[in-house]
């Protein structure tokens, strides 16, 4: 049994960007943070309140059995809901973190990992988001690796 | 534009109970919570990894504006989860809950609230949920008050 | 060895009340809520970013083991905090929970529970706290129950 | 008025290891994390039930304005209690993250962060840690950037 009987609320939320080019708008905040470059991040796709990001395994973001590290696994969290807010945002407005959790269920291990946010609350100050983080292994088989709930501020762009 | 494109990896995981008679088993759990039935809650739906649960509005269970005090919503976002997680559980297990974040995103105001749990991750030990409360109005319009995430332990019952 | 070696920055913190009748601000908020009453929650004392209060065991507030329920001591957490916010407000000013996350560190076992929440970060529109549940048996032995950290915005009061 | 008047429970927690090389268990531990390299990050102190860790600034590890990027923050949260819960950890035991949430209070503005992890609660399972992110300017003045709790689980060591 699965669970489509039972469907999300969140899932059937409509989100309307408040600015027309707001894919160009995530594109140039994700290039502006030097340490997603560092780190080899790849932003995958931008939606009105939804943003893919993907992150290739390389040994300098990796912990002591070769896998993903837990603090690249979080950044991921991190700005795949980060992003997904900031797709939603007028023009001069800014994202900033507020908090987040992140339940790791299952070791990092993989090829890849892609992170998915996904806006369920789009509010004047706050925004709260939720992510998914999944690992995929050479033959393109998904699996959970993480899930994150997130907290958002919107604040003037300096 | 909706998130039907960017389909959830949870919602494609398949869960099977350990206990043919898991929905017995949830409703005895359930039974067995003096906390539950003083605030009227009530067990509406069970399948394996999941569980729906309602709340009435009453005056004792409100804060300062008439609307759902947030004791309520977190009490019921907990065992929203930790039914969702036992419903999985093998004969003589118990649930505990180890940890939970929640996040209130809109007042609880409604004429009931609905709890929906969902595991994302059944491990042997440790157990992941996700959890919506939905506030419904007297129209049956529901609207999202709060998402939780949510860590279970699976202990020998006593 | 103790950590006495390696303080907390945030016990250095000093919180200046904007409110001086911040006491009876905080009880006119305590009594505003009716769950609190009907759980037998007490305010047992106030200071500036600092609120501690106390319930008593009691059957209807139990899980299945005569323990305290999580959701009681979920509400014990989310209280403590948000007075302990609310008493830095200004007049006019009212605190709602924007999220917060509880780890359940051991039962909730004893003739009845303390909660202590402590402000660690008291901006503008967002305030931060931590909260302490402690139970405490028939010899007044205090042990440690629950452990909670919190987001509360101010909003204009109604 | 400050709170030292409302101790913590928490700091009169007495840990004591249970490998009496504690010390060298979490600097290999440390070692073995390449990602923890690549980022600069420093072993600072490691007591029974407690981490100090160091992470001094650089471009590459930083957001949109020059401050510490939210993934370092977050990562060091992750690691200075991971590490806390090491030590108290018996000889062939691994540490893993079962999960943490990190409020960020502060942007990440200094010279360096500090990390300090504790336990809170070492059982045979699970461990509790709270973490306290500070930034340091160039006069050494501390201030809170981000405080953070988290679950661990003990696993045998492969």
């Amino acid at each position: 049994m699965t669970h489509s009987t039972h469907p999300r609320h969140s899932d059937s939320l409509l989100h309307r960007p408040r600015n027309p080019d707001y894919v160009a708008q995530v594109q140039s905040a994700f290039a502006g943070q030097p340490m997603l470059a560092a780190l080899g991040m790849e932003l995958v796709r931008v939606a009105p309140g939804f943003c893919e990001l993907r992150l290739p395994f390389r040994d300098d973001i990796s912990q002591n059995h070769g896998y993903f590290h837990g603090g690249a696994i979080a950044t991921l969290a991190d700005v795949s809901g980060g992003f997904a807010g900031w797709s939603l945002l007028p023009e001069g407005m800014w994202i900033v973190t507020v908090e987040y959790k992140t339940n790791i269920v299952a070791p990092g291990r993989g090829e890849y990992l892609i992170g998915r946010g996904r806006v369920v609350r789009s509010g004047r100050t706050l925004t709260t988001t939720e992510i998914e983080i999944l690992a995929v292994d050479g033959d393109g088989q998904e699996s959970l690796c993480a899930t994150a709930l997130q907290t958002l501020m919107a604040v003037e762009a300096r």
